[in-house]
Parts: structure tokens; sequence; C-alpha cells
């Protein structure tokens, strides 16, 4: 084995998907998950403390996507389109993912530990978000509103693009999401 | 000690919340808040399965407030509106409650262990929400995405409740998020 392999991170992550979706996620060990990618698992620990962080590297990656996005949108847009501007950045960040995402999705649901850490990603995210906004000169509560909103409508789009067939969907998902939330609180 | 006490649950809560104010959350035993409250350990462990419970005693109630409100508002009334009626439930719920509340807040915003409990709290309040809009046969996303719209109002405006004096507030801090959330959507 040669000791430098390009994309080992993503190598790791899709290995380990392949074998938890194949034989549960409690069953399958990190040696399994590097000897499956062709690494060591010196080379795991080097990018993951343990198996359940590599469901969750993603979590990371959409945060900073959402957020620099968030931060770097043009300076007269409001709270919710800043926060929309954002979409487009996390819809292509996981462009790529949905067979994944959909096996990371199954995982995630059949555990409730897991769950339950998908939800507290979830609440730190939209606190990242909050903040992006802030920084915007955003006050609240109108910054913590608007994220929150971000996230709820990202939640239920990638809970139906991870329900269908169409890798392409998510973007649209989400503008559809946005538009039922906004005719849902016009009541 | 007679062996039967009125309000058992509410003396230990409130006997827990001095303690846990006066000398921090996890300095406190529960034999000192049995104690406190002129009660037995054996008594505590009817009510709570342990000192954490205490604090989460309230977010059972709120749900079981609020959901069953959302399913007896009157049939013609649409899914946020069904939302907002179970404020006022709510609103009742904590009307006395806003001195234990504010130690709450804190004691839970010093520790990171609590606040991720208080997270999942809130997410599965969105989930029994969402199951009491489908119940009144709303669909979804309209049913997922107006329980959460739900649980952000409520959850920033209890956020501001919990920071300033009148402890009548938070009815009327409820509607402001919901005509803010509404302001932010608008865009």
């Amino acid at each position: 084995m040669s000791r430098w392999k390009p994309d080992a991170a993503g190598r790791l992550v899709k290995a380990a998907m392949t074998l938890f979706d194949e034989r549960g996620y409690e069953a399958t060990t990190v040696a399994e998950i590097a000897e499956s990618a062709g690494l060591t698992k010196r080379t795991f620990f080097r990018y993951f403390a343990d198996k359940r962080e590599v469901l969750f590297m993603g979590s990371a990656q959409l945060q900073d996507h959402w957020a620099t996005a968030v931060r770097n949108a043009p300076p007269d847009v409001g709270a919710i389109d800043a926060v929309k501007v954002g979409l487009d950045a996390v819809a292509e960040l996981f462009r790529e993912r949905h067979p994944l995402a959909r096996i990371r999705a199954r995982i995630i649901a059949a555990n409730p530990e897991l769950h339950e850490r998908e939800l507290i990603k979830l609440a730190k995210l939209a606190d990242a978000l909050a903040a992006a906004l802030r920084a915007r000169g955003v006050a609240d509560p109108a910054a913590e509103l608007a994220a929150q909103t971000g996230v709820t409508i990202f939640h239920s789009a990638f809970g139906r693009w991870v329900r269908q067939d169409d890798p392409e969907a998510l973007r649209r998902l989400m503008d559809e999401s946005l538009a039922d939330l906004r005719a849902v609180v016009a009541g």
C-alpha cells in the first residue's frame, strides 16, 4: 500500500457507508472500514475520531459552506435572502452525494443515539447561521428567526430529497420548502 | 414527616432549582433536594429518574399541553392557527413559573450536556406538534413546517421572556415572535 492516497477521507466515507448499509452500523468496525478503503486504521484516525464521526463529516462541511455563503452574500441582501443564497452552495455540496445521503438517512433513522446527534448538529447549524447574519448587521430576533427558518427549510427538503430518486432535485425542493413555509405562516 | 404531602413534585422542583442556583447543578445531590423539600429520596425517585429530569419535567408538560390544544382546536382552523391556539395553553402553563424558568435557563446555558438535552426536547416537541396537526388532517410538508415554526417562535419568545422582568409577558412575546417571523420570511 502506498503511503499517500488521494482523497483518503472521501474513500473512508464511501467504504464506511457501504459497510454500514450491508452489515449494519453497530456491527461495522473501524478496522473493516479502513481495510475496505485500502487504508490503515491509523489513517482512519487521522481524519475521524470514531466511526460515528464518519456520518457527521458532511454536517461540518454543510455548516461551513452555508455560513460562509451567508457572510459573503451581497451587502444589500436581506436576512432570508442571504440564507437563501447559501442554499445554492449547499445544493452544490450535496449534488454528487445522493446515494450516500440515502444510506446515511436510513442509518440515522434506525439509531436513536445518532438521530439525537443529528438534531444537535442541526441546532448548531442554526446557531452558526444566526452568527453569520449578525456579522452582516442583522439584529435579533430577525437573525435567530431567519437562521432557524433556513434550517427548517433545509431539513424538510433534505428529508424529501433522500426519499426520491432524482439527485438533482435538492435545489428545487429547498425552493418549494420556502414557498410552502411562506404559505403556512401566512395562515 | 407525614407520609402524604400535597404537590410533592412541585415542591421537589422548587427545592432543586433553589439548590442548583445556590450551589450549582453538579454539586447538588438528590438527597439534598429531597431533604430541602421535607421529603425522602424514595419520594424523589417516585417522580424523577434523576436530578436532570427535574429540569425537564416542564418540557413534558409543555408538549402535552401544546399538542392537546392543537388537537382540540376548532376543526375549521388552519395549521398555523391551530399551533397558535396552543400558545394560549402554553402561556397559561408558564404564567407562575417565571422565577424558576429564569434559574433553569441559567443552569442549562452553563452546562453543554443539559443544553443538548434541551435541543433534543425541542425537536421532539416539533415532532409531537406535527403529529397533532396530521391528526387534524394537515398534510406534510405543511404539518412539519407549521410545527417547526411553532417551536421556533416559542423558543425565541421564551428566551426573551427569561431575560426580562415581566412574568406576564410570554403571551405577548410569542405573538411578537410570530409577527417577526412573518416579516422575516416575507423578505
